[in-house]
């Protein structure tokens, strides 16, 4: 592992750091701030998943995130959204391949040998991230925004018992019944729709749901919003009576505008169940 | 006056808008947060002027400050740092010409065309905002980065009475003196040093002063720290006996994550002689 940078802020440290990753077939970079208490012992981590189109770096620098995280004394970390390179495959539209991993691993050509980004943020960037920072196993929470708002929703319902909470601003909440879904599902997985269903926020909420708290934000006035679907969710989740709070925040729309603004509430919902 | 974008942020609105200008000769782009107080009346207002290679959307999306804008009910505004275009000169290097402008009135050729950053900033730009937009004239404060920072202090000094209160993240303090600043000036002002004077903020504190607070925040482990020289700005602070505060923060660097940190102290700094 590489580091690339190392940045004093808000006390603690903004580190991007580069490694071989085995499961993507490629070197994959990723964000981490520890807070200032991590110089003492480890500390609880909030994962933070990225959109379409971001690298590690969007959230790290436009979600204003440290801040509340260096007052709650969590660690954030933010992965890459896919593998990257020459040799990895991609395509022109900006929501299939490089930036677009969707959180998945693909099973289709040519994009299986490297879009495993299910297993790389699941298996692989967690044991780098235990094994090489004081950072707690037993003290994780996740979220994102939008693709990466689905990444949090699935993962989160998939490994139940890891995550204390889960929260997502503006997630892609029904991928199976959205042009942000069907399309990216049938590249990166075929078009049996049973391989879809475990990558869908909605039915997993349907099945399974989320043994903790739920925060959900959502701009009303989102130009994305008949994409995200988050209609589908709601519906979910009070059909299941899923504990949590979906909130419509009217006039905000997709942007990370929308995203900072509500960052501090998503940091101390994480820290409240991160230290409970 | 045509609106680029206008996204919701912390219950104001972030927004973008250009305009041709007769200062600069080519379009301007500027950047403005509205709180939510400026729908019911004039709010005051934050001028924050960037740095090298910056447009005015660098600190507008990392810099985090629109949140503490937000609670003090102050509105911000983010220029551009020089003209821009295809029409308007340049320079293979990152601190001369387009986006660096350095906030003078260019004399030599090929910059003094539109490169007239001092009367855009001071003049014409605030003409504009403040017919345009619900912000009140009475209630002005001024920051910056690095080059900016250099703008502000500068520009606070030179119209005594405007500003209530000055602060700058990493200023260009002495810029006759260093590498950021000599060869800019030799380009925009010629080699005559008694034109730089006006332009220098270590010479301006020895000579006037400022008629009210500073706060100046400089990080120890700034990358750049020998061109800033914050030293010759502390001397010179001292021996006039001006009323002000210069923290050097302990591990700190040029980056917007050293400016995002200490960003609500300096808003904070600003609203309290906004609102006396």
């Amino acid at each position: 592992m590489k580091t690339v940078s190392e940045n004093r802020c808000f006390g603690g440290v903004q580190g991007v750091y580069t490694h071989a990753s085995d499961t993507t077939g490629c070197d994959m970079t990723f964000g981490l701030f520890l807070p200032e208490e991590a110089e003492r012992g480890p500390v609880p981590v909030i994962w933070y998943l990225s959109g379409l189109t971001c690298t590690h770096e969007n959230a790290m620098v436009k979600a204003g995130a440290q801040k509340w995280a260096a007052e709650a004394g969590v660690a954030l970390v933010f992965p890459d959204t896919s593998p990257r390179g020459a040799d990895v495959p991609n395509d022109e539209a900006y929501d299939l391949g490089q930036g677009a991993g969707f959180y998945v691993n693909a099973t289709e050509k040519p994009w299986s040998t490297h879009f495993r980004m299910w297993d790389y943020v699941t298996e692989e960037l967690p044991r780098i991230l235990f094994n090489a920072f004081p950072v707690a196993e037993e003290r994780q929470s996740i979220t994102g925004h939008s693709m990466g708002g689905h990444g949090a929703l699935t993962i989160a319902m998939s490994f139940p018992g890891r995550f204390r909470s889960v929260s997502a601003f503006a997630p892609i909440s029904n991928p199976s019944a959205s042009d942000w879904g069907r399309k990216q599902f049938t590249a990166y997985l075929g078009t049996d729709e049973t391989k879809w269903a475990p990558h869908d926020a909605t039915l997993l909420m349907k099945k399974r749901g989320f043994d903790g708290p739920i925060l959900i934000d959502q701009g009303s006035a989102d130009n994305f919003i008949d994409l995200l679907k988050p209609e589908a969710l709601a519906e979910a989740m009070a059909a299941r009576r899923q504990g949590g709070i979906l909130r419509m925040q009217k006039g905000y729309d997709h942007s990370y505008f929308f995203v900072s603004t509500f960052m501090e509430d998503h940091i101390g919902f994480h820290a409240a169940a991160l230290y409970d």
